[in-house]
C-alpha cells in the first residue's frame, strides 16, 4: 500500500484524484465539525467551494454553516465550532458547509474513487476502513490559504502511523515520511502543538479554546464520512450514525 | 524577522513574490548546479519554465543545460549534474537552465525583490546574506511535479536553524517550524537522507550516487548567486566568483 499526503490542497489539480482513494483533513476546525454534525444525526453535510453557490442552496431543511477566517458569515446559520452542532439543531438536517479550506479540498477531491473526511476525533475508524480497502491512500491536507498547516499534518502522520501499524507493506512517499516525524515530536501533546500553530493562536486569540482541546481528543468518534457520488455530500453508513464515545 | 517556507511552488501564484526576500532550493539539482556553475565562472545562469524558450534563446556564447524526469534533453548541450559545470566548459558563458523543477520555481518567484538560491553547498553564504538584510524570508522549495520534497525542505531547516542563531528576533511560520524539524530529524547524515528521498532514489538508480555525495557537502561554496531583474539571470557579484573551498 502506497501512502502519500498531498500538504496543501494546490499540490495537485482535481483530475488527480479521479480514482484514487482520498482521506480529506481540516483538523480546525472543517472535517472535525463535519465528523461532529454527522455523528450528531445530520442526514448530510454538504460541502461546497464558493460562498455564492453555498447561499443558493440554503433554506428550508438545509443550514447554512462556515466561515471564513475563522469568522461566522453574515446570514449564515451556524458558525464553524464543533459545539454549535449538537443534535438538537442538525437532527435530520442538510448541514451546507462553506469554509476557507476545508470544504473546498473536499470538494477538490471529488473525483476521488472513495473519499473520506478525518481529524484526529475519527482517526481508527478511518485507519480501519482504509485497511480494509487495501488500496494506496492519498491523504490530503486542507492546509491554510494554499500553504502547510502543522495540524492537519500531524494528524495525517497519526493516521499514517496507526496504519502501518494495521497493514503489511506499506511505501512512504516523502511526505508521508515527514509527517510521521512530525507526529512523532508532537504525539505527546495534540492540544498543545494546536494551541502553538499558526490557525490555533488565532482561533486561541478569537475565544475558542475548547474548540481546540475538544478537536484534540483523538478518536472521540468512530464514524467514517464518505463523500456520496450521487448526492455529492458526506454521509456515514445509518447503522453507525449514533456511535459517538461520549 | 519572519520566516515562512513553501513547501510547493504551486503554494502561492506569482505575484505573492513581488517585493518579498526569496530563497529558492531545489537541492537535486538545479540550485546545486547552478551554484558549481556560477562558482565556475560561468558569466549567468538563465532559468526558463517553457522547453520552447530554452532552445530558442541557445547558441552562440550560451550553453543550454538541464534535464527532465531526470535525464539529458536531447539537443542540450549539458544535463543536470554538477560534475558536467566545470570551469574549461562554462568559463564566461551564460547557461540556459531548464528544468523539471528548479528552474521554473526560480521563474514563478521572479518578482521578488530579492531572489537568491540556495542548496546545502551554500548554506552559510545565503544565510549570512539574509542576516544582513534583515527582511522578512520567503524560502520556496521546489518539489517535485509540485509535491513536497524532503531533500529541499531539510536544507530549508538547515537555513533557518543557522539563520535565527544569527538574527534577535525570527518569527517562525508552521513550515518554518516543520522544516526545522524534519532537518534536526536528518540533521546527522545529509548524504544518508539524499539517497533515501524519492528523488534520490531515482537518482542512484540512474547512477548518480557521486553527485548525492557531492551535493550533500554543506558550505562547500561561498557565493550567493541572486536573481539580476535586469538580465533576468542568476549572477554572483564578481569578487566572488572564484571562491569556491574546495
Amino acid at each position: 500500500m502506497k501512502i502519500h499526503v498531498l500538504l496543501s490542497p494546490l499540490n495537485a489539480d482535481e483530475l488527480y484524484f479521479s480514482d484514487k482513494t482520498t482521506v480529506v483533513i481540516d483538523v480546525l476546525r472543517a472535517t472535525s465539525t463535519a465528523i461532529v454534525a454527522l455523528a450528531n444525526g445530520a442526514r448530510e453535510v454538504i460541502p461546497v467551494d464558493k460562498m455564492e453557490f453555498a447561499t443558493r442552496v440554503s433554506g428550508g431543511q438545509n443550514l447554512l454553516g462556515g466561515e471564513r477566517n475563522s469568522k461566522k458569515i453574515e446570514g449564515f446559520d451556524l458558525g464553524n465550532s464543533p459545539f454549535e452542532y449538537t443534535e438538537d439543531v442538525v437532527k435530520d438536517k442538510a448541514i451546507i458547509q462553506y469554509t476557507t479550506n476545508g470544504s473546498k479540498a473536499v470538494v477538490r477531491a471529488k473525483f476521488s474513487k472513495n473519499l473520506f473526511i478525518a481529524s484526529f476525533l475519527n482517526v481508527d475508524a478511518v485507519v480501519e476502513k482504509l485497511a480494509s480497502l487495501g488500496e494506496d491512500v492519498q491523504i490530503l491536507c486542507a492546509g491554510s490559504g494554499g500553504m502547510f498547516s502543522l495540524e492537519d499534518t500531524v494528524c495525517a502522520g497519526l493516521i499514517i502511523n496507526t496504519l502501518s501499524g494495521k497493514v503489511k507493506e506499506t511505501e512512504f512517499s516523502d511526505s508521508a515520511r515527514a509527517s510521521v516525524i512530525l507526529y512523532e515530536k508532537f504525539s505527546d501533546d495534540i492540544a498543545g502543538m494546536l494551541k502553538n500553530s499558526e490557525h490555533g493562536k488565532e482561533l486561541l486569540e478569537a475565544g475558542f479554546e475548547q474548540d481546540l482541546d475538544f478537536i484534540a481528543r483523538i478518536n472521540s468518534y468512530s464514524i467514517v464520512p464518505f463523500y456520496n457520488h450521487d448526492s455529492d455530500s458526506l454521509k456515514i453508513e445509518k447503522e453507525n450514525q449514533t456511535e459517538a464515545k461520549e
